[in-house]
C-alpha cells in the first residue's frame, strides 16, 4: 500500500500546472462519451475525437460529458480549454492521489472522488479509482481513471426518459453520480462486514498465524475507506451549505440524503475498526489461553514422573546393603509406592482445578 | 452484527427515493391505530384500510396515526401522500438501518430513532427497531419496525384523559413518545450492567475462556448501544434548540429533560466501556498470574527431583570401584544426602518467596 | 457500582414529572432547618411540618432552607409549589443519580451537584450524594440526599455573623454551599491520592493479585469522580458566565474562583488516572520479570543437571564389555567429567549474564 | 507526588479569601527587593519592613517589587491592601498548588505560573515553584514560593541600563519576567532529553527492571512538565489576545514570541512522551524476546538430552535376555546411537533456525 | 533526537531578541544570491559582500535575495536593518529549532519552513533544515540553514523566462520556493514508505530484534516528518485565508494547492502511523506465536521421553525378586510397551492438533 505514493515526486521540481498523470500506468484507451438531453430530447453517442464534443457547450440543453481513463493528458487539457477550466483543477483531475475535495471555482464545481472496489485477486485489497466531477450551468463534466463504468445505471435512467433526472439540471444530475459512487461503498462495506463475520468464527473455532493476516487485510482495507470517506463528509457537507448559483433549492434535500449516507458510511467503518481491535485482543488472549494450556500439560506430566522415576532411580542403585532389594515384597512396594504418588498427584491437580 | 449492513446494497443503482423497504424481512402483517383527540374527546379505532385514517387530517382535533410494520411501502406512501411528505422522509421511514436523525422540513419535523431491545435467546444482543416520528401542526404520524409496542402507556395516558397529554399539542405528544423510547434505554442499560456485575465476581473468582466470551458480547451490546445514542444526543439536542412554529416555548423544558436523559444514558454507556476496558485488564493480567503460578510449580518440581534423581543416578553406575556401594552405611548417607537436598531447596524457595 | 442504575427503570411508563424518589432506599427521617437573615438579625431553627416555613417566604430577608432526605417526596412538592418550582426541577431533586446540571428557570436557578465521600468499609468506594441548589431573589433552598451534614461551617460562619457572608445575598450563600461542596472533592482526593502512594512502593516492592485488586478499586474511584466532576465543569463555568439578574456583579470573582478549584480537581483526577495507568504497567511488567525469573532458574538447574544424570545413565548400563567400568579409576573419572560439565556450563551463563 | 496535593484540605470549611499559605513548609525568611526607576534613573535596595516599598507606589517611575517567599502571609497581605488587590488574587498568591491563570482585574493584571526545577538529589523529580506577577500601570509586584532568585539576569540588564528594558513600561518588565521562566523550561526538558538518550542505549544494550524506573520517573516529570505548561499556553495566548490599556501595541509581538516558546516547549514534551512510549514497547518486546531465548536454550537441552538419557536408560535395565548387553560391540553401538540422536537433532534445530 | 534541544539553552538570560545562531555548529560559508527580474529583464548574481545587495532594494523590479548558511549572524542583522524587519524575526530566522509559522507584520509576511531529507548514513533519519522567507511589496528574501540547495528548480525557471513566474509579483515567487520545499516531503515519504514495504515483508518472513529496531527508527522519522507538518497545516491554511494586501487574488488558488498537498502529506503520514502501530502488533504476536511453538516442542519431547525414561527406570530397578527380569521375553515386552506409549501419545497429541 505504501508504493502507491511512490509516483507523486515524480512532479517534484516541476512548475505547478504542469498536466502529468500521476497514478498506476495502465494502457486503458480513453473513452469519450457524450449525452445531451432535456426533458423532451436526449442525445447519445460515442465520439472518437474529443473536438467533436466541444459543440454540446453552447447549446442550451444538459450536457454530460463523460471521460473513463487519464492516461491522454492532453484530452483533459483540451475540454478543459473550452470549458475555462484553471489548470489547477485540471492537474488535480489528473493527478490519481487527489484526495476528495471541492473546490467553488464561481462559474462552476469542482469535485474529487474516489471509486472503490474490493481486489478479489489480491487478498481482499481495497482498490481506489479517481472521479473527478466538474459542475457547471448545464454540463457536468465527469473524469474517471479506469474503465469500470459505474454510471450505468445513471445511464439506463436518462434513456428511459422517466424520472426526475430528465427534468432537472446539472446539480441533480451531479447528485445522482455521487449518489452512485458512494451507494458502491455500501457494497465494499458489505463485503468486508461478510470476511469479519467469517474470521470472528474462526477466530474462536481455531485461531491460526493465518487468521491473524486475514484480519490485519481487513483492517488495512477497513483504514482504506476510512481515509476516503473522512474528506468526503466535509465535502458532501460543504455542499449542502454552500451558497451557489449552481446549486437549486429542491436539489438540497437529495444532496443532504447522501450527506446522510457518507455518515452512516462512516458509522460503520467505526463499527468496523471496533469490531477488528476486538478481534486482535480476541486472538492475543487466546494464544496467551493455549500457551497456559500446553504449559498445564508439561506440568501435569512433569509433576508426575519425576517422582516415580526418582523412587525407580533409587532402587536401581547399586548399594550392597539395600534391604529393600533382598526383601520379598520389595518390588510390589516399590510399584505401591508409585500408584501412590499418582494418586497423591492427582488429587493436588484436580484441587487447583487443572483436571 | 456485520451481516446487519447486507442488506443495504439492494438499493445500488437504483433512482433515489425509490421506496424499497430495507431491513430484516419479516411478514409481519402492518397495523394501523389512530388516536383522534382534545382534551374533551377521545376516538380510538384500528384501521383495516390505510384510506380510512385520512378523514382525520382535516379535523381541527389533535390526530396520532402509528403503523406498525414497515413491510409494505404501499402504505406508507399512501399516507406520504396525504399528509405531502417528502419522498426522501418516505425513503428514511422504509430504511430500518437509518441512524437517528431530525429534520425540520418547514411543515412537519421528521424524527428517526432507535428502539432497543435485548435479545435474551441469542446470547443478549442488542436489536435495534427502527422508529420515525413525523411531527406536524395537529397530527403526529409514527411508524415502527416491529410489532412490539412501545407506546402502550402513552396510549393508556390518552385514554384515561388525566395529565397534560389531552391538553397540550402535538409538540408534546412526540416528546411523550420519545421519552418512552429512551426510558426503555435505560432498562436495557440495566440488564448489560447486571450482567457485568455478576461477570466481575466470576473474573476474580474463575475466569475461563467463556467469560472472556461473554465479556465481548457485552461489550459488543455497548458498542451497539452507543452507536445508537450519540446520534440521538444531537438530534434531541437539536430539537431543544429549533426556532420552530411546531415547538411549543412551554414543551421546551420537557425535551431539555429528555436530552438530559439522553446525556445520561451516554454516560452510563461510557462508564460501562470503562468498566469493561478494566475487566479485560483483569483477565489478561489473571492469565499471566496464573502462566506465573504454573510455571513456579513445574520449576519447584523440577528443582526438586533433578538433584535427587542424579544422586540415585550417580549411586546406579556400576563401576567395579566405587567405595561408597561397598560401604555399611551407603545406602543410609545417600538417602540423607537426598534429605539434605530437599532442604536446601526448601530454604531456597523460602527465600525466594516462592512457597 | 454498576447495580447503581438498577432504579431508574422504575419510572419508566410514568407520565413525566411523576414525583418518586429515585435512589438508594434508606429510612433517614427528612429534617429541615431554616435560617432568615440579614447582616443584622438571624434567625435559626428546625421545623418540624413544612408549612412552617412558608411564611419565610415573604420576608425581605435572606431565608435558606435546608432539607436533608428526600424520601419523602410530599416535602419537596409541598416547598416546590410554594416558592413555584416547575415540576421536572423536582423531579430531578428527587433523582439522586441525576448528574450535575444547571437551569435558569428565570426566577430561580436550579443547580445539582454531587457531594462525595469515600466508603472506608466497603474497600475504599466513593460515595456520591446528591446535592440540589434552588437560588432565587432571595432565598436559596437546598436539598440533600443523607444526613452527613457538610454545610455546617456554612451555618457556623452564618451565626457568628462576621464574614461577607450576612452582608452579601442570596448568589453569594450559594457560592458559599458550592465552594463548601468542592472543598470536599479535595478531601477525598488526598485520601485516594494517599492511598496511591503506598501502592506504588507495594507494587515496587512486592507485587501481587491483591495489590492489583487495589489498584482496581482506586482507578474505580477515580473514574467516579471523574465523571462528577466533568459536568460540574461546565455547571460553574456556565453559572460565572450567567447573564441573570440573581448573580450580582460582585459574585463572579467567587464563581470564577470555584470554578479555577473544579478545574485544579480535573487536573489532580487526569494525572491519578495517568499515574494508575503507569501502575498498571509496572505490574505487568513485573509480573513479565518474574516470570523471566521463574524461567531461568528453571532453565538453569535444568541445564545443569541433565548432563550429568546423562552421564551417571551411562554409566549406569549394563553393558559386558565397557573398559570404563572395570578401570580403576573409572569413578573418580566420570565425577571429574561432571565437575567439568558443571564448569562448562557456569561459563556458558556467565556469559549470558544469567548469574 | 499525590502526596503534594495533601495540605489543599488545611483550607476546607474555612471562608474564602482566608489568606493560609498553601504549600511545602519551610522556613525560608521572606525578602523583599524593590527596584524603582526610569530610563535615566534607577534606585535598588532590599527592603526589611514592608511598609518601606509602599512610598515607591505613587512615583511616576516604574517600581518592581520582588517578594522572595510566601511564608508570611501578613506580609503579601499588607502589600495587597496597598495596590488594591481583591483578597481572592492575593489567595491565589499564597495557595502554591494554584495552576497557572491570568485574571484581569482592571486596574491589574494578575498572572499565576511555574518555575520549573529537576531535583538531582531525589532521581530526577521535577519540582515547581509557583510564581505570581501582578502586572499595574506603573509597577510590578512579583511573588516567588522559594529563594532561588531566577530574575537575576533581569536585574543585571536593569542594572546596566543598556536595552529596551529601562526605556518601556511595565508590560515588558513583565514579559522579561515570563520569559526568563520559561527559558528554565528549556534547560529542565533538555536535562530530561539527555536521560531519555542515555536510557535508550541502556534499554537496547542491557534492559534491567532500574531502567525501567528510571523511565517511569523520566515519564513522571514529563507528565508533570505538561500540567504546568499546558495551561500556561492559555495563558500566554490570552495575554497576547488581551484588550487592555495595561498592554500596549509594541509589546504585543514579544508576547507572542514568548506563545511560541510555549508552543515548542508542548512541542518537544509531546515528542518526549512519544519516545517514552515507544522506549516502554521496547522494554516489554525486550523482556519477551529474553524469554524466548531463555525457552529456547531450555528447550534445546531438554530435546537433546531427553532420547540420550532415555538410550542410557534402556541398556540401563537389569532383564537377563538383552542380546546387545552381551554383543562385543553393544557399548560403541548405543555410543553411536547417542551421537546419531545428537546429529539428528542438531539438524532438526538448524532447519528451525534455533541454532 | 532528544539531544538536537540541547542548543536551546545557550540564550537562557539573554535579553530578547538578541541574535545568536542556534543549531548545529557547521562552517558552511555563507553564500549570497541574487535575481533582480521583470518579465523582460533578468538579473543573477553572487555577491561577496552583503551590502552589495542593498541597492536592488529600490528598484521597481522583482528582487530575490536568497543567503544559504546562518553561521553568520551578522550578515543576517544587516540584511534585516536594510529590509526593516524587526529583530524578532531576525532571531527566529536564525533559530534552526525555530518551529514552522507565519507572522504578518504589515510591510512583509514571515514565513518559517521546515526541509526534510533523510539522513542515509545514519540510519534513516530525517533531517529538518530551517527555511525562512520574507515576502515583501516587490521582494522576496530567503534564509536556509544548509547548503543543499532546493530551489535549483526555481532558479532555472526563472532564468529560462517561461511560465507564470516571471510575469507574476513576489507572492507568487514565494509560493513557487514553498511549493519545492513541500514536494520534496513526498520524495521522503516515498523514501519513508518504500522502508515499510520491504519491513513488513520481514515481519511476516522471519522477525528478529533488528527488525524491530529498523520499525522503531521508521517510527521516529515519521513522528518527526509529523511535528513538522502539522504545523506547516496551519501556517499555509492561514496563508490562503489572509488578508493582506502582499497576496494578490490570483495566488489564492495557488496557495490552496500547496494546503491541498500539506494536507496530502498529513494523511500519508498518519497511514503510515497507523501501519507501524499494526506492524509492532505484528511483531509482538508473532514473538507470542514462537514462544506457543518452542513451548509445544518442549512438552512434546518432555511427554514422550518422561513415561519411556520412567519404563526404563522400572527395569533398571535392582529388587531380586521381579518376575520381568528373569522372564524369556521381558526385554521385548519392555519395548513394547514403550512403542505403546508413543502411539499412545501421539494419539493424544494428534486430538490436540499439536502435531
Amino acid at each position: 500500500m505504501a508504493s502507491r505514493y511512490v509516483k507523486r515526486s515524480r512532479k517534484a521540481g516541476l512548475p505547478p500546472g504542469s498536466l502529468i498523470h500521476i497514478g498506476k500506468e495502465d494502457n486503458t484507451p480513453v473513452k469519450i462519451t457524450v449525452f445531451d438531453y432535456n426533458d423532451e430530447f436526449l442525445e447519445e453517442r460515442e465520439v472518437k475525437n474529443v473536438e467533436d464534443c466541444f459543440k454540446y457547450r453552447d447549446t442550451p440543453t444538459m450536457t454530460w460529458i463523460n471521460v473513463d481513463g487519464l492516461t491522454k493528458p492532453e484530452i483533459v487539457e483540451q475540454i478543459g480549454t473550452q470549458y475555462g477550466l484553471h489548470h489547477l483543477v485540471l492537474e488535480d483531475i489528473l493527478n490519481t492521489e487527489q484526495r476528495p475535495k471541492k473546490e467553488d471555482m464561481g462559474e462552476y464545481i469542482h469535485l474529487s472522488l474516489k471509486m472503490l472496489y474490493l481486489d478479489h485477486a489480491n487478498e481482499g485489497r481495497v482498490i481506489a479509482e479517481h472521479v473527478s466531477l466538474i459542475l457547471g450551468r448545464n454540463y457536468v463534466l465527469s473524469f474517471q481513471e479506469g474503465d469500470k463504468d459505474v454510471f450505468n445505471s445513471v445511464r439506463e435512467r436518462l434513456r428511459t426518459g422517466k424520472g426526475r433526472l430528465r427534468r432537472m439540471g446539472s446539480d441533480y444530475l451531479a447528485y445522482a453520480l455521487i449518489d452512485n459512487v458512494i451507494d458502491n461503498y455500501f457494497s465494499v462495506l458489505e463485503l468486508i462486514g461478510e470476511k469479519l463475520d467469517s474470521l470472528e468464527d474462526e477466530l474462536v473455532d481455531d485461531p491460526t498465524p493465518e487468521t491473524l493476516r486475514t484480519l490485519y487485510t481487513s483492517k488495512r482495507a477497513t483504514l482504506f475507506l476510512r481515509k476516503s470517506v473522512w474528506p468526503l463528509r466535509e465535502v458532501i457537507g460543504g455542499l449542502a451549505k454552500m451558497e451557489s448559483a449552481l446549486i437549486q433549492p429542491q436539489t438540497i434535500p437529495y444532496i443532504r440524503d447522501i450527506y446522510d449516507h457518507t455518515i452512516e458510511v462512516m458509522d460503520i467503518v467505526e463499527t468496523y475498526r471496533d469490531m477488528q481491535a476486538g478481534m486482535l485482543d480476541t486472538y492475543l488472549s487466546s494464544l496467551s489461553n493455549h500457551l497456559n494450556q500446553v504449559m498445564k500439560v508439561l506440568t501435569i506430566i512433569t509433576t508426575i514422573f519425576m517422582p516415580l522415576s526418582f523412587i525407580a532411580g533409587v532402587y536401581g542403585m547399586n548399594f550392597k546393603h539395600m534391604p529393600e532389594l533382598e526383601w520379598m515384597y520389595g518390588y510390589p512396594f516399590a510399584i505401591g509406592l508409585m500408584l501412590a504418588t499418582i494418586v497423591a498427584m492427582l488429587i493436588f491437580f484436580r484441587r487447583r482445578d487443572w483436571i
